[in-house]
C-alpha cells in the first residue's frame, strides 16, 4: 500500500497530536515537520523523520501529499493556510468562528490557484460539533440547538488570567451546568442564558506579595471572558498546579431537541465527547480529514472544503464493501 | 423554489411518518401515496393528495422525483427496492443487517439499469447509528464499539410474543442496562455480554383461560428472542395495554471508547437518540436522504448509495454560504 505522505507545520500541542495520530493510521506516513523555530531545537517522537525550517517546504511539493497546519487561529492560520494551499493539499483547524467565511474565501482562492484541496476548520468545534449541529437541524427541522463545552481547559481563558498583574500561572476549566444539560435534554426546548449554561473554575498561582482579593475581583469582572459567568477562583501553589492540572482534557455536548407530528412527539439527539487529551483527539480528526483531502485531490477536485462537504467514506481507511458489510 | 416531488410506497407507520416529515421540509411536496390495499380505504393526513394502487406508479415516472419506500424488510423491500429503482430515484430503510450486501447488489444493478440513484438502509439503525459507529472508528482507531437500543418498543419481539398460544396482544420494550452503559462510557473498554447489555420487558394480554405461567416460560426461553436476556413479563388487561402502551418510542446509544498517545489518554464519543415516535423520526431521516438522492441524481450520479457515501451538505436545505457562516 502506498502511504499518504503527511507534513506537519507547527510543532506545538496540536502538531504533536497529529504526529501521534499518524502512528494510529497505517495508511499514513510522516515525512517532515516544518517549524519557524530553529529545527535543531526540536526532537520528534518519530524516528527517522526530519525537522525543517518552514521556508524549506516550498522545495518539497513533490514529497508531501497533505500538509497539516497546526498553527494558531489568531495570527498563524490566516496567513499560513492560503500560503500553503497554493502549493499543497492542506488541512487546518481554524477556529475563529466569526471569521470563518473570510478565511474560507482566502483559502478557496489560493487552493483554486494552486489546483489543490484545502479542508478548513476541522477538529471537534468547529468540526465534529458543527456536523452534529447540522445533523440535528436536518433530522429535526422543528427544534432548538444547545452546545455545551467541558469539562475542559480553555487555553484562551487560562491565558487571560495569566495576563493579570500578580498572576504567575493559571489554568481555567469550563464546566457545563448539569441542570442546564438536563433541561436541554428534557425535550422542552428551554431558553438558557450564558450564566445558566456554564461555570468557570480557575486555579491560580499568585506572586507571594500579590493582593489575592484584587486578582479574584479582576478575574470575575473581566468582560468577554468571565463577567457573564459564575466563576470560582482557587489560589494554589505552582507545585499543585503542575501536579494536578498539567493535562489538557476537554469535551462537551451538542444537543438537538425537536418535535414531530403536531408537536406531541418530542425527540432528543445528543452527541458528547469526553477527551483526556484535547490536542491528541484533535490530531486524530485532522488526520482523518487529511485522508479525505488526499482522495478528493486524487479525483481531481480542487478548492476549499469544510466538514459539511465530505462524505464519511472518504475519512475511512476501510473499503466500501467492508463498510456495507460490517458498519451499516 | 421548485419543490422536490415525493411519492410514498406503503402507508403504514413509516409511510405516515414520511408524510409528516414532508410537512416539516418546505422544499418537499407529497405527490401521491401508493398502496397494495384498496386506495379508497385509505385517508391521508395531507389534503389534495391522491392514493394510488401500487401498479399505477409506473405511469408516473415523470411526476415523481424520489420514491420513498416504506415497506417491511422481511418480504417487501427485497422485491420493491430493485423494482422501483429501475424507474425512480428511491430511498428505503432496509434493516436486515446480515442481508444488506445482497440487497445493495440487487438495488445497485437495478438503479444502474434505470440510470437512477437509490439510497438504502437509511433511518437510525441502520442509518444514523451506522454513521456514528464509523465516525467513532475513524476518529478513535484504537478502541471499542458499543451499541445499545432503547428504551423502546421492538416490533419484532412484540410480534414474537403475540404468536404464543393464549396471547391476545403484547408489547415488548428493549431497555439498555444502566450499569452497562456506564461501563461502556468509562473508557475502560469492558467486554459486555448480551445479557449484561439489555433487559427485555413484556406487557402481555392473555386469554381468560390461558396458562400464564406457561406463557411466561415460553417467552423467557424463546431462542433468538429472549433466551439470552433477563426478561420481565407483566400480564395486564387490553384496556391497560391500549391506554399505557400505544406509542412507539425508541432510541439508544452508540459509544466509541478509545485511547491515544501510549494508551494513557482515554476518549469517549457518545451519540444518543431519545425518540417519542420511532416512525416519525425515521420519516424525517428518510426525507433528508430523499433530498440527497434528488441532488445526486440531478448531478448525473447513478447507482446504489448508503449513508456513508453522502456528504452532509446534500441532506440540508441550507445553502453552503449560510452553513459556513452559521453552523461551522
Amino acid at each position: 500500500m502506498k502511504k499518504i505522505r503527511i507534513g506537519i507545520v507547527g510543532y506545538g500541542n496540536i502538531g504533536r497530536g497529529v504526529e501521534n495520530a499518524i502512528k494510529q493510521n497505517e495508511d499514513m506516513q510522516l515525512v517532515g515537520v516544518f517549524t519557524r523555530r530553529n529545527p535543531e531545537s526540536i526532537t520528534l517522537q518519530t524516528e527517522n523523520v526530519k525537522v525543517y525550517s518552514v521556508d524549506e517546504a516550498s522545495n518539497m511539493v513533490n514529497e508531501i501529499d497533505v500538509m497539516v497546519l497546526c498553527g494558531g487561529s489568531a495570527t498563524d492560520l490566516p496567513v499560513q493556510s492560503p500560503h500553503f494551499a497554493k502549493m499543497f493539499n492542506i488541512v487546518d483547524s481554524y477556529d475563529n468562528h466569526s471569521q470563518i467565511p473570510k478565511h474560507f474565501q482566502a483559502v478557496d482562492n489560493a487552493a483554486k490557484e494552486g489546483g489543490k484541496v484545502a479542508v478548513i476548520s476541522t477538529g471537534w468545534d468547529p468540526g465534529l460539533f458543527s456536523l452534529n449541529r447540522l445533523f440535528g437541524n436536518v433530522f429535526l427541522p422543528n427544534g432548538s440547538d444547545y452546545t455545551f463545552w467541558g469539562k475542559g481547559v480553555s487555553q484562551g481563558h487560562s491565558d487571560a488570567v495569566r495576563r493579570i498583574k500578580g498572576v504567575l500561572d493559571a489554568k481555567q476549566y469550563t464546566i457545563p451546568c448539569e441542570d442546564a444539560v438536563e433541561a436541554a435534554c428534557s425535550g422542552k426546548n428551554p431558553t438558557l442564558t450564558t450564566r445558566e449554561k456554564h461555570i468557570r473554575e480557575c486555579f491560580v498561582v499568585a506572586a507571594p506579595d500579590a493582593d489575592k482579593s484584587r486578582i479574584e475581583s479582576e478575574i470575575k469582572n473581566m468582560p468577554g471572558y468571565f463577567a457573564d459567568y459564575n466563576t470560582i477562583v482557587h489560589f494554589i501553589s505552582q507545585e499543585e498546579l503542575d501536579r494536578d492540572h498539567s493535562k489538557l482534557p476537554h469535551g462537551g455536548f451538542v444537543i438537538r431537541s425537536g418535535q414531530t407530528g403536531n408537536g406531541e412527539n418530542k425527540h432528543v439527539i445528543k452527541y458528547s465527547l469526553q477527551l483526556d487529551s484535547n490536542p491528541e483527539f484533535t490530531g486524530n480528526v485532522l488526520i482523518a480529514y487529511a485522508r479525505a483531502a488526499y482522495r478528493m485531490a486524487a479525483r481531481g477536485d480542487i478548492g476549499c472544503k469544510t466538514v459539511f462537504d465530505i462524505a464519511l467514506i472518504d475519512l475511512s481507511i476501510i473499503s466500501s464493501e467492508e463498510l456495507i458489510k460490517n458498519f451499516l
